[in-house]
C-alpha cells in the first residue's frame, strides 16, 4: 500500500535522558536527509540500513542548529512498519523533542494519529489484528504476568489457535459443500450430520476453553478494581501503604486530566490491583463519609475486589453492618485490623457477617497477616490455574465479545444438526462463526473499527 | 579509565511506544550478547558498529521470553560515554522496561547513578564540565530560548569563551614568570605593570559582559518565578487560564512527591514563566485567604514577578493598598482587569500606587489586554537584548558565583597593579582566577563536586 510519510514522538513525554522522533513512510528518509548533518559529513541516503549515525539537525531555512541527535536509519521492509523509518534520538526534554518533530512536521511530514504506526505494521500486512491490540496491551501491562500474556498474544499465539479453529470451520464447511453438490445419496444428510457433530463440539469446546481463561485474562490486562472499606480509624490508610511498600507500587497519571485522578496499581503476586479512589483515602481517611453514601456505592459498583476492615479493638457498630449489607454478592476480604491491641470485638457476628468471605486478621502497625492477605487476594482469583504456563488467556473485551457470539453460533449450528435442521441452514451458523472467529485476526472487519481500535493507541505507537 | 558496566532507563517513565535501556562499559556487549537472540542469528561480537538489530531479550536460566527489542550495538570511542554502549529499544510500558532493566542487572550489569552516563563522558574527557552541566540544562529548558542557551553551552561555546580568558591570564603569568626570573633591569617591575594593566583590565570586562547575561540566563534556565495576587474575584483564575491557554504550558511532575507540588510553566514569547501555587489558585480563586499571610509573604519572597490584580469595576479597598505594600521594591506588572464593566475604581490613585511598575488594563473575559501584559513580561527581563543572537548566556548558578569570584580576583589584582603591589603577590590573584575560571570548565574540581553535580541528573542521563 502506498501512505503518506508520517512522525510522532514515540517515548513517554516527561524528562529523561533520550526521547525519540519517529518517522515512516517512503518521505521519511529524504525528510531526514534535508535537516541531518552527520558528524562524517555522509549523505543518509547513501548509507546502509539498520545503521546508527551521529550528528546535528539543522534547520534548512534558517541554519540554525536545533538539536544534536543519534539518527537510526531503517529501511523497509524489515521495519516495525515495513516501510522506511528514521528514528531520531535526541535529548528526552519537553522543548527538545517537541521542536524536533516541529522541524520534520514542517519539512513534509505528517503527524502521526495514536496507533497509526502499528496500523500500517497491520495494513502492511506484517502483523494481524489480536497483535497489533497485543502492543497496546504489553505496554499497558502492570504486572509481568499480565505482560507475558500480551508478549504471548503480540507473537501471534492466539491468532494461531484461531486460525487452527477457523481451519476446522473451513473444512467442515467445504464437507458440507461437497455432499450439497453431490446429493446422489439419499443418506447424504445423515452422514454429514453424523460426520459434523463431533467436529462442531470440539470447535465448541475449543471456544469454551478460550472463555474460561477471559476473566482472568481481563484482570491480568486491565488490573482488579479493589476499593478498601471500613470506618474512620480502622486502619485503611495503614492497609493501603502496606499493600503499596511491600509492592512495587505503579502509579499512572491519567493523560488529560492534570491532577485529579491518579490511580494507584500494586502488585500482588502478579495480580495487578487498581486501587479505586486512592486519593480519597490517603487525604481524609474516610472514604465513605466523605464522598457520601451515593457515591460510595457507585465506587463499590466498580469494584471487583472489596477489602472491608473492621477494628479488632472496637465493638461492631451499625456502620460495619450496613457496609457488609453494602457489598453483599461481590468479591469480599474481610480484615479484622488491629490484633496488637485488646480485642472488643465480637468474632463470632464477625464470622457469622463473613461466613460468605475470606477472613484475614491483621496487625498492619506490627507488620502481621500481611503475607496471608495477600495469599488470600491471589487465591480468589487465580485459585489453582495460576501456575499454568501455556496457558492463552483471551484478555481482550473486544476478543471475548467475539468469542462469546461465536459460542453462541457453533451451539446454534449443533442444536440445529441435533434436530436435524435443513444442513443449509446449519451451513449459515458455522459460516457466522467463521467470520466472528476472523473479526479478532482483523480477517474482514471493517474500515471504521479498525480506525477506532488503532484511536486508543498512545501517540507514536 | 576503567570502570564496570552501568545500565539505567534513559527514556522517561511512563506509556510510550518505544522505551530504551542504556548499557555502558566494556562488559555492555558482552552482556547483552548473553540475553539477545538476534532474528538474524548472528552473534553481537560479530555484529559491525552502530547498526541496530531485531530480536527477542531471552532469559538462559529460564529460556523465557523477555522482550521483543531492537538492540544499537556502539562500540566505543565514538559514544556518548567513550565505552561500549548497547541501548536496548523495548516497548515503552513500566513493567517492560523494569523487566529488561532487571534482565540486565541479574546478568553482570549495575543500575548506574543519576547522571553516571554524563559522567563517564566528562570522566572520560569527551566533554568538560561545562558541557556535561549543559545536557542537563538542555532537558530540562522550559522554553526554545533556553534550550538554545544550553545548546550553545553544550557545543562548548561558554567552554570556549572560559579557555580564552584562561589562556590570556596564562600568558600574563608567564609574562611575569619571565620577569621575576631575569630582574637584571632595574625597571621591571614598571615595565610588568604596565603592560599587565590592560591585559587584566580586558580580562576583566570580558567576565562583566558573561556576568552581565547571567540574570537573564538565569530566567531562561530555571523560569521566572511568579506570582498573581489580588483580593478574591479580580480574575486570577481566569488570568492563569488565559496565560496558560494562550501559551504553551509545561505541567512539570516534581518526582518525589505523589501529587502535592506540581508546577505549571507557561512560555511567554521565549520567557518561561514558573507559576507559583497554581493550584493554590485553581482551587480556591483566593491564594491570599487560604494560605494565610504567613505564608502568602513566603510567596512573595520566593517570586521575580508579581502579577498584581486589581478589579476596574471596584473600589480599591484597604486590601488592595496593602497587597502594594507588600510587595514594595520587587518587580511588579499591575493589571486592572474586569474593563468591560463599568468604571468604579479611582485609577489615578492607582497610577500614583503603581508609579513604579508597568500598569496594563485588560478585560480577560473579553480577551482585551493580554497581549500588552505578555509585551510587559517579556520587556521587562529582555528588554534589547532579546534579539541579540550570539550572546553567550551564563544561566547556571555555580558558574554565576564562580565568574563573581573571579571578577574579585582579577579586581585585586588590578588594584594590586595600580597601587603598587610587589608582582608576585598580583601574581597571586592572577593565578586564583585562572583556577576560579578552571572550577567552570572542570580543571581542577574536587571529586566530591563532581559526585554532588552529577547526583542532580535524571536517571539513564
Amino acid at each position: 500500500m502506498d501512505f503518506d510519510t508520517i512522525a510522532a514522538i514515540s517515548t513517554p513525554m516527561g524528562e529523561g535522558a533520550i526521547a525519540i522522533v519517529r518517522l515512516s513512510g517512503d518521505q521519511a528518509i529524504p525528510i531526514a536527509e534535508k535537516l541531518f548533518k552527520s558528524k562524517s559529513g555522509k549523505k543518509l541516503s547513501e548509507m546502509a540500513t539498520h545503521t546508527i549515525h551521529y550528528g546535528h539537525l539543522v534547520d534548512p531555512n534558517s541554519g540554525q542548529v536545533i538539536e544534536e541527535v543519534m539518527l537510526s536509519l531503517m529501511r523497509g521492509p524489515k521495519t516495525f512498519t515495513k516501510e522506511d523509518v528514521v528514528e531520531i534520538n535526541c535529548h528526552g526534554g519537553i522543548v527538545s523533542v517537541n521542536r524536533v518533530l516541529q522541524l520534520v512536521l514542517n519539512h513534509g511530514a505528517r503527524l502521526a494519529e495514536p496507533g497509526e504506526f502499528t496500523k500500517r505494521a497491520f495494513l502492511n500486512g506484517r502483523i494481524d489484528l489480536s497483535q497489533a491490540e497485543a502492543v497496546m496491551d504489553l505496554i499497558r501491562a502492570k504486572t509481568d504476568r499480565a505482560m507475558n500474556v500480551a508478549l504471548g498474544q503480540m507473537e501471534g499465539r492466539l491468532s494461531k489457535l484461531i486460525q487452527r479453529l477457523r481451519q476446522e470451520i473451513l473444512e467442515i464447511l467445504a464437507h458440507i459443500e461437497v455432499n450439497i453438490d453431490y446429493p446422489e445419496y439419499d443418506d447424504v444428510e445423515e452422514m454429514t450430520h453424523t460426520m459434523l457433530l463431533p467436529k462442531a463440539n470440539h470447535v465448541r469446546e475449543e471456544i469454551k476453553k478460550l472463555l474460561q481463561t477471559s476473566q482472568q485474562g481481563k484482570i491480568l490486562r486491565e488490573g482488579l478494581s479493589t476499593v478498601i472499606v471500613g470506618r474512620p480509624n480502622v486502619g485503611k490508610s495503614s492497609l493501603l501503604n502496606s499493600l503499596v511498600q511491600e509492592n512495587k507500587a505503579i502509579v499512572t497519571d491519567i493523560p488529560g486530566t492534570t491532577r485529579d485522578v491518579i490511580e494507584e496499581y500494586v502488585n500482588v503476586r502478579g495480580v495487578p490491583l487498581r486501587l479505586l479512589d486512592t486519593a480519597g483515602i490517603r487525604e481524609t481517611e474516610d472514604i465513605v463519609e466523605r464522598i457520601g453514601v451515593e457515591r460510595s456505592r457507585q465506587v463499590l459498583k466498580e469494584a471487583d475486589l472489596i477489602l472491608l476492615v473492621l477494628n479488632y479493638s472496637d465493638e461492631l457498630t451499625k456502620e460495619d453492618e450496613n457496609l457488609f449489607e453494602a457489598v453483599k454478592g461481590m468479591d469480599v476480604i474481610v480484615i479484622v485490623n488491629k490484633t496488637d491491641l485488646p480485642q472488643k470485638i465480637d468474632l463470632e457476628r464477625v464470622m457469622e457477617l463473613a461466613s460468605d468471605y475470606k477472613l484475614v486478621t491483621t496487625s498492619l502497625k506490627e507488620d502481621q497477616g500481611v503475607d496471608e492477605l495477600e495469599e488470600a487476594i491471589a487465591s480468589l482469583f487465580f485459585e489453582g490455574s495460576i501456575e499454568a504456563k501455556d496457558v492463552t488467556y483471551v484478555s481482550n473485551s473486544r476478543h471475548i465479545a467475539l468469542l462469546n457470539q461465536s459460542l453462541k453460533a457453533i451451539e446454534e449450528a449443533i442444536e440445529g444438526v441435533e434436530i436435524g435442521t435443513p444442513i443449509d441452514i446449519v451451513q449459515i451458523d458455522l459460516t457466522r462463526t467463521w467470520e466472528l472467529l476472523g473479526e479478532i485476526i482483523g480477517d474482514s472487519v471493517h474500515e471504521s473499527l479498525i480506525d477506532q481500535l488503532f484511536s486508543q493507541f498512545c501517540l507514536g505507537k
